[in-house]
This record gives structure tokens, sequence and C-alpha cells, in this order.
């Protein structure tokens, strides 16, 4: 419902109005809140003023709606313009911008976050908008076939991150003339002058052999500005577009325009005075832009998913490496879930995502070398609800760590696949080895952290984590090991599969992935000894079943091994132990067997044993546990 | 020394036998391994066979001399052919190439790393080599005011890396003539084509317009490569020059030539012995190209480092923020130490490497928003002996993980300051918050994680870090609290302060950073109850002090409240828990208080309230744990 006395189809003396409404009220909210950025808001005010009036195709009042064009703040500082359009096209009141910005338990964050309905992401890590954008660009283009525009404001300092030239090469690379990018260049940093300063022949030529048609204007001429925007979305060519915009930081108040040390300041409340008072005055515009072509609801709702009728089948002995399983469940899953969509950053036939590749190209993303922009895309195919997994090498995924940390934060539903997981790769050497993969991924806020060891398991979680919110990720193994569990099984998140177990165990071996094949092996040669070993497959880290541990310790009078192919710091043994202890007073006996040292190459039976997480060292540290070495 | 029947200067018909045996060489390493990646080290024989015999100027029995050229392979997975070159020059024995390679124990692993003394880095994340080229060549051209080249082969598909465009960038923004980038387009990645294939148009474009001198070549002809690096060490340019060779993958074996599926493969036996045929066989060609110009020795050795005249000092009370305490002893350090470098993202006015930058502009490197290569011109810096502090906030290390986690394999000494951790940050929100990245930095190999509470220790441990090796890293806190020690306190890496303790505690307190304070605060004020909290500072985080934890823990029966503003996993209570559980069988009773939920804005102490880790949510599970609420 539009407020009475809004206006509709703003023309450009309106549009100036409207910007000098939000470089006040960017200034007011910052001052009211004392932190913030409005001189990096008020370089982009024109900008969002002839954009949000006149261009952007958005039903305020429907912010889910499928047609919705999409705004993405890259520069995610310059919230205090965001909220400002947000008031001005009335979603968010005066009082709620003066009293809520920045503070404690409110919507408006220092940065965006889609805790407002009108943010598709979190941003404010610099570098990760655009990313994101390219990803909605993505669904927009080739899945949902909808006309919707993605418009990103960019900051010029972000233009200094690689991510960035990840985004224009698969933009450019996908066609994705539905992307639309403004690029705000004020100059200054935040500690000074940028690198390339008002260079915009630089900008220009570097955006222009990425691929991308260049638009370059005065940021502050709303007649340019409009024209721009006008010809970014005619639809008459294959290429994203990039609007380079002059800017002035702080343009409108000349006390601190195009002044360094103006960054990430308010304005203190007397120089807020004369700013207003120069801009004119405190304005309480109600505007509302077009209105998308397409009504809402005419693309296809998101159907249910389906049965897991394709769930791939193993048998017990059979030898299937975990991500040979990722690569069928996977294919099986979008048989059965017409929403999944699968990315890869160029070894889909490690990971085994080509199974899925090859099946359903329409729904495969190959997102070459640039982990950071295949996060980013999962995340912005997110935002249109489809379902994806991302797959690379375990090791690879600390590339996109911020990403994924940011992935978090904007509450995004992403699943992710590392496989070559630990020394257990053998002769390609560290470079390739993921052992930090687990304590990256447990840190993550809400994350779900899967490591099966046979493929029956590994078929099952997969189907589980197209279920799952959040960030969730599994571990995969390159070698080949014996299928554990018969078809069928389950594997709920959140628990743990005793393998073998009595009332007369003395001792707990605890392993994921390649580990588990070893306790299981270490079990059977203490057995010999007439020693009964409980052993636990943990595929399970996080959520992590603290029940059937706390069960075990305590048949086991707290006698643990846990082995995992890993650093010692934050991963298996870090989960067991930080479970253990949080059911109260508890007295452990740990053995924790972990990759300790630099690995080189080698097979990865002489790897693991190196390592000291083979079936030998764990027998070793059970006997010694036991005192009966 | 030069065995007899080296030759040496060699003319291009001698190249061409070279570039042969090179690629016989790579043939037979990686089917005698029976994996590595022959056909990628096939279409660069050429370009390294011109490059080795009449360009590099390296001295092979002097790896270390100041004066040599490097060599980076920032397409890592050439290794075959790179050992064929240490072959050819006499480094390495052809027994050692068929028997060593890939194999358990050896140095000459599946990908380079510095355990051979001819390389400087390891490689084999894509995307590395070049940023950390850049590092080199900055200490060239700035540092060592030396003539060395930095040559750095790279792949077509990492191109597709963020991280070549912030080094192309960086390189052409420090006008990095000394250093060139033959790129070995062959057109095939791991999966199939890469995303230009053989548009080496485009790749001139791309690195024109981020302001390098492109030369393109055909890289098979040898006239045509000598020529190119003939012009691209001329010096007659002040830009980095980027030579674009057209080459097939497979090159010299028509069977695999410029054929997918090949990639990361040894050919079978009988197809080796076929090509060994078709390339005319083996050969055992000794070949030396130009030595450098300027003899070893001329450039000042590194100096010993200073007495800590100038470490700053503060008075116990005062509010000094630990960043700040960065800042000041990173300024300080730079007097006392002349080989200390350092270098920040574009946030150096928060971080406070401002004060290095302003007090030794000559030896600051300002890297913009580009945290991986920020992290790659330490390793390369660090490859020339310098000794570089890089900063940037806590969270914005997540960006350069795979960067941290190589640089461990590249054994490099760094020393990283991560600023505004955790929620204490306020109001700005959790994409500026770290709360990750104790985490992170523990679980890198042979890392150091520390984490003062005062500006005193801060001080100190950055002197501590100047002479410490590996990846050091230190997390400081925005806000000012205050100075806990008196100047001259020693804090050696390790240790731990015990700031209350007395025989008759019945639960330690364990904090660092903000959490150190309010634990002060809940230990004065359980005292007020007669509880007595031992206060433990663990300022070393990795390595930990187990000594002074499992005394605390024994006399306080095993209770323990940890507290930490990070996320749970991997930080502060996964450190203390591993340390003791590490020390025998043990009964703990632990509180672990830790950032939960995901944070908004809010001042710090709504914010700490709200994670729980402040001093009443301290002092309310110490009661807990005694049952005493």
């Amino acid at each position: 419902m539009t407020a009475p006395g809004t206006l509709t189809g703003i023309d450009l003396d309106t549009a100036g109005e409207l910007a000098a409404q939000l470089r006040v009220d960017s200034i007011r909210s910052a001052t009211s809140a004392g932190s913030g950025h409005p001189t990096s808001s008020m370089s982009a005010a024109d900008l969002l003023a002839v954009l949000v009036g006149r261009h952007l195709r958005y039903d305020w009042d429907n912010p889910q709606a499928d047609s919705n064009d999409h705004l993405i703040f890259s520069k995610g500082h310059a919230s205090p313009l965001l909220y400002a359009v947000f008031k001005a096209v009335g979603v968010v009141s005066d009082e709620e911008l003066m009293t809520k910005y920045r503070r404690f338990g409110s919507v408006l964050e220092g940065h965006p976050t889609p805790a407002l309905p009108w943010v598709d992401v979190a941003t404010g890590s610099l570098g990760q908008g655009l990313p994101d954008g390219v990803g909605v660009a993505l669904a927009g283009k080739y899945l949902d076939h909808l006309p919707y525009r993605v418009w990103v404001l960019c900051g010029d300092s972000e233009m200094a991150e690689g991510s960035m030239w990840e985004a224009m090469d698969r933009a450019s690379y996908y066609q994705l003339s539905n992307l639309i990018a403004i690029v705000d260049v004020n100059r200054l940093g935040q500690r000074g002058p940028t690198e390339l300063e008002w260079n915009l022949e630089a900008y220009a030529r570097r955006v222009g052999a990425f691929g991308a048609r260049v638009l370059t204007i005065n940021g502050h001429d709303l007649g340019e500005i409009d024209a721009a925007l006008t010809t970014a979305a005619d639809g008459t060519t294959s290429q994203p577009t990039v609007v380079l915009a002059r800017t002035i930081k702080g343009r409108g108040f000349a006390e601190v325009e195009n002044r360094n040390g103006w960054h990430g300041r308010p304005l203190p409340p007397d120089m807020a005075a004369r700013a207003i008072v120069e801009l004119g005055g405190e304005r309480s515009l109600r505007v509302r832009g077009p209105l998308p072509d397409v009504p809402a609801g005419t693309a296809p709702a998101p159907p249910a998913p389906g049965a897991p009728s394709s769930m791939p089948a193993y048998s017990p002995g059979e030898k299937v490496a975990t991500r040979k399983a990722y690569g069928d469940a996977l294919k099986a899953l979008g048989a059965d879930h017409p929403r999944v969509v699968a990315l890869d950053g160029e070894v889909s036939n490690s990971t085994h995502a080509d199974e899925f590749a090859h099946a359903y190209p329409e729904r495969y993303f190959e997102m070459f070398i640039a982990e950071q922009q295949m996060i980013a895309a999962a995340v912005g195919l997110g935002v249109r609800h489809y379902v994806p997994f991302a797959s690379t090498f375990a090791a690879f995924f600390t590339r996109a760590f911020d990403f994924v940390r940011m992935a978090a934060i904007s509450q995004a539903n992403i699943r992710l696949a590392g496989s070559h997981a630990g020394v257990e790769i053998g002769a390609d050497g560290p470079s390739q080895m993921g052992l930090e993969d687990l304590a990256m991924m447990r840190t993550v806020q809400g994350s779900t952290v899967l490591y099966p060891s046979d493929a029956t398991s590994a078929a099952a979680l997969v189907y589980a984590m197209a279920e799952r919110s959040g960030i969730s990720y599994m571990r995969t193994t390159r070698g080949a090991y014996p299928v554990i569990y018969d078809a069928g099984e389950t594997f709920p998140i959140g628990g743990a599969k005793v393998l073998r177990s009595s009332p007369d165990d003395v001792v707990t071996l605890i392993g994921a992935g390649v580990t588990l094949h070893a306790c299981l092996a270490a079990a059977e040669s203490l057995a010999g000894d007439g020693i009964r070993a409980r052993v636990i497959d943990l595929y399970s880290v996080k959520p992590i079943d603290t029940v059937t541990l706390a069960a075990a310790a305590a048949v086991t009078d707290g006698r643990l091994v846990v082995a995992e192919d890993h650093h010692p710091e934050g991963g298996i043994g870090s989960a067991v132990t930080t479970a253990l202890l949080e059911t109260g007073p508890l007295t452990l006996r740990v053995a924790h067997l972990a990759v300790r040292e630099l690995p080189g190459s080698g097979t990865s039976a002489e790897l693991l044993g190196a390592a000291g997480i083979d079936a030998g060292h764990i027998e070793a540290a059970a006997r010694d546990l036991l005192g009966s070495r």
C-alpha cells in the first residue's frame, strides 16, 4: 500500500530534492548514532535518488516478489544512504532512522544484513556484493527467466579486491546483461586516496577489458545519471554494464567535500547542523519508483522437495570414495529436487560434481578457479531460493573463508563439499591437503559440519544437506574405502554411529573419514588380545552427538582415542572434548592423534603412518591409555 | 662448481635440445612416480629452456646469493618441468628424478616447496606464485636495490583467480619493472577448456589495462621466446612485463597434444616409451645460463636485531588500546631493527600501522584493500630476509586464509596483526567483527597466536614476534582498556600471567583481551563474597602455558571459567581444554563463555553482555560451578 502523498515516477528536479534528503538523512542518522559513514553516503546520493526514483523496479510492499529488481550495496558502509532510501520509500520511519540506527537490538545495523527484508545479502566486507550479485543475476537469466535487473552499488576502494575482477569476469562469461554495477568513484578510501583516484579512464580500460559495457558519467549530474541508467537497462547488449560515476566524497557539505580524514566519522552535531542548512534543511519526501513489469507470483513457486527416490545404493564391502558418492548423490538429488543447483571451481572431475553437470547442465555453473566467486554465486542463487551445492578441494575453501563467514551473516543456506581431505591424498603434497577445513567450517556461526566415512552415509548426508539451513559443509576423501553401511541406513545430522560396542568396552576409538577405517582395524586387532574397544563413527562433527560420546566415555572410564586427518586445532578432537566437557564434571584420558608436522608427498599409507593416525598408532594409543603396551 | 661438459650461454639450437630433454624428463619422472602433470610441463618446456639457458641470471651453486634472479612456478603442478630444469643445471641427479619424485621423505614433492634450496615459495594453490613474486620484486626494487629479476611462470587457468589481478594491479602501481610473468596459455585446464582458451587478445587487453607491458608470442618458437625474454628484461620501462605465450598442452607427443583428459595424469609406461621416441630419446645435456651481473655478497648483510631501546612504555591504569600499542611498538621496532617492514590493507589508521608508515615510509607498503596480495607480499619480502608485519582487521584475514596456509608450507616467517577483534567493536556490526580468527590462525601449521590484554604486553609481544619464526599472529582490541603491567615486564611466548592467586582459590577465570578485564572485575566481585578466584591472562594462546593452567586446575579442583570474544569453536576455550587434557587424566568442570549467536550492532557493553562474556556472566558462571548462586 503506497502512502498518501507518495510521488511516483519522479522527475529529475524531484530526484534532486530526494538526493538532498538522502544526504541530510545520512548525516542525521550517523550523527544521532555517533558512528557511521555519512561522507561515503553523500557521494552516492544522486546515483541512488535517480535509481530508486526512476529505474529500480521494486514493489516495496512485497520485497519477496519474484519479479522485483535487486539492489545490493557492495559498499555496505554506506548504510546511512540505504536506510535513508528506505525512509524515502516509506518502509522505515524517520524515528527509526534517528533512534535505531546502529543501536543494540535493531535491524538497522552498522552494515546492511538480511535482517531487513529489502536486503538480499550482508555486506561490509568489501568486494563481496558484486560477486553476490553475479549469483542473483545467474538465477535471473538462467533459472528464473525473469526480467529483473540486479543493481549493485560498488565503492572505488573495493575495486582493489581481486574478487571484484572474478565477478567482472564471470559476469561477462555468463553474459549477465541483467547485472549493472554502479561504481561510486569518490577518490578517497579510509586512510587516504585510492590507488587510481579519479582516473576513470583506467577503470574503464580494466572493466572494458573484462568484458563489460562501460558508461562513464559525472555522478552528480542527474541527467547523466538518468541517461546512463536508462542505457544500462536497455537490453541491447549481452554484456553486464558498469557505470563509472565520478563523485565527490561528502558532496553537498563544503566543509568535508573531497577532504581526507572524514571516512567512517559522523559529523559532530554542530557540523551536522551546518550541513543540513547548506543542504536546504530536512525534508520528508515520500517517493516510489516503477513497479516490476511482471506481476508478482508469475515465476514458478518453489516445488516441494521430492522423495529420495533416486538415492544411490552401495553394497557393504564395496570400495567407493566418498567424493564419488557425493557426485552420485548430487546427481540423484537433482532428479528429486528441481531447485538444486551445483557449482564447482574447475575441479568437478575430482570432486565428482561433474556427474550433476552432465545430467543437469542447465543447473550447473562452472566458476573456473575462483573460489570466492563460487561461494558468492551460491549465496546469490540462494537469495532466489535455489538450493546450491558448491564443491572444490577441501584445501581451497580456505580461499573463500571470508565469503563463507559473510554467508553466515547473510543467513544464506548453502551447501559446500570439500574433497581431497588430509594427508590421505598422498603424492600431491601439502598444498592440496585440506588440513584446516574442519576448524574453519566449525567456527562459522550456525554451521553444520559433516564428515562421512563411507559412500552410504555420504549419499544420505547429501540429501540431508539439501534440507538443512545455514552453511553446511561435507568433507570427502580422495581414496576408495569399503562401504560400511547397508543402503537405507539413516544418518540424522547431529548423530553418530556406534560400530562396535559391548558393556565391557575399556576404551573408545573415535574417527571419521579415513581414520574411522583405521579405528575399526585397530579395534579388531585389540580384540585379538581380548581388549574391547568401542568404535564411534563421528559423521556429524557439528552438531555433535554428545549423548553417544558421553555414554562411551562413561563405559570406558573416560578413555578416548580420537584420530583425525587434520591439524590438531579445531577439528574432531576439539569437537569431542568440548562437547564432553559441557556435559559436566568429567574425568577424561584422551589420546588425540592428528597431523602435527608439515607433511610432504608419499603414499596414503606412508603419510597416515608418518602423521601417527593409522591403525597401528590408534592401537598403540589405546594400549597406552590402558597401561598395557 | 660447474661440472665438466656443462654448456653455458647456449644457442637456440641447444635450447631446442634442452627443451626436448625437459619434456622427456618430465614424462619419465611422472611415469616413474605414477602421478604428476607431464602435459602441463610439456607446454612450458620451450619457455623454460630459453629462460634458464639464456636469460635467468642464477648461480646454481649459491642459491642464497643476494643477486640471483628469482624463478617462481606459480603453476606449481608443473613440478616435473621444474625438477627437469634442476637436473639440466646439475643440482638434481637423474637418479633422484626417477626415484625420489613424489616419494615419501623426498624434497622433490608433488608441488614445489622451499625444502629445495632453489625454490623460494611453496606453490600448488593456484594464483599465489605471482602475488608472492610481487613481494620479492618489491624487495628488489625498494629495499635491496639490486638488479635481480623475478620470473614467474603462470598457468592460464589461474588467471581466473582474483589474486592474480591483485598482483597485476600492485605490480603496476609499484612500477615493478623487475617482475616478469610468463603465462603458459595452453588452453586446457583440469576438467576442460579454460574460460578464455586461446583468446590471447582478451588476455592482452586485461593485462594491458592493469598496467603491464604485454608481449604476445608463440610459446613454441624459440626465437620469439628469446626475443620476448630479451625485451622483458631490457629495463626500458617502468612497468612489469607479461609474456603471453600461446602453447599446446602435451606439446611434443602427438597422442596427447591439445587433448582433454590428460591433466594431472602420468603417461602409462607404453605411452611414455612412444613419447620419448617421438621426442628423440633421452638426453643428458648439462647447461648453465648466465650468472648475475653483481657478484654475491654485495648486498648489505642483514644486521643483527637491535636492542629494544625504543620500546614504548605505558603506566598501569592508563587506558590504551592494544591496537595503539601495536602501532607504537611497530614504530619503535622499526628504529631498533632495520629489516622490519610493514604492510597494511588500507586500514592503517585503524590498525595503527600508520605510525610505522609515517616514520619509515621507505619500509612501508600500502597494499590497498587486497588482503591476499598483502600476505603474499609479506611472504615475498620474507624470501629476501626482511621481517614483515602485515595488518588489517582480524575479520579480514579470513580473506587470505589460503595464503596464510600456504605461507606455512613455504616456511615463511611473517607476522600478522588483526585489530577490531570480536563483538567488542560495537556498532559496526558482525561483518567487521573478528570472531573466527583465533580458530583460523591456531590451525595453521606451526603458528604462534598471541592475544594481549594490555598495552605493555602488546608492545613486548610485537618485539617477540620480530624474533619468531613461522606464522605469528597478534589479535588486538579496538577499545582502550587499563594498562595492567609495569613497563619492563616480560612476556615470553608460551607463557601466561597469573594476576590473582592464593592457595585458597576455588575457581580459575581465564581470559585474554577484553575478557581478561572482565575476569578481573568478576574476581574482585567474587572476593567481596569471600570467593577466591585465580585469574589467568592467556596472552599466548599458541603455544600455551600448560604448566600454569594445570597448576590452576589442580588448586581449583578443575573449576575453570574460560571467556572469549570469539565463536566457541577453535578459540581460547578449545586451546585451554586441549592443553589440559594432554597433561593426563583430569577432572574438569568447565564453563565456556563465547559468542554463540549472530551478533548485531550496539555498544561494546551491550554486545559483550548479550554474548554472555562480560564480568557479570563470568561471575555467575563461577558461582554456578561452585553451586553457590
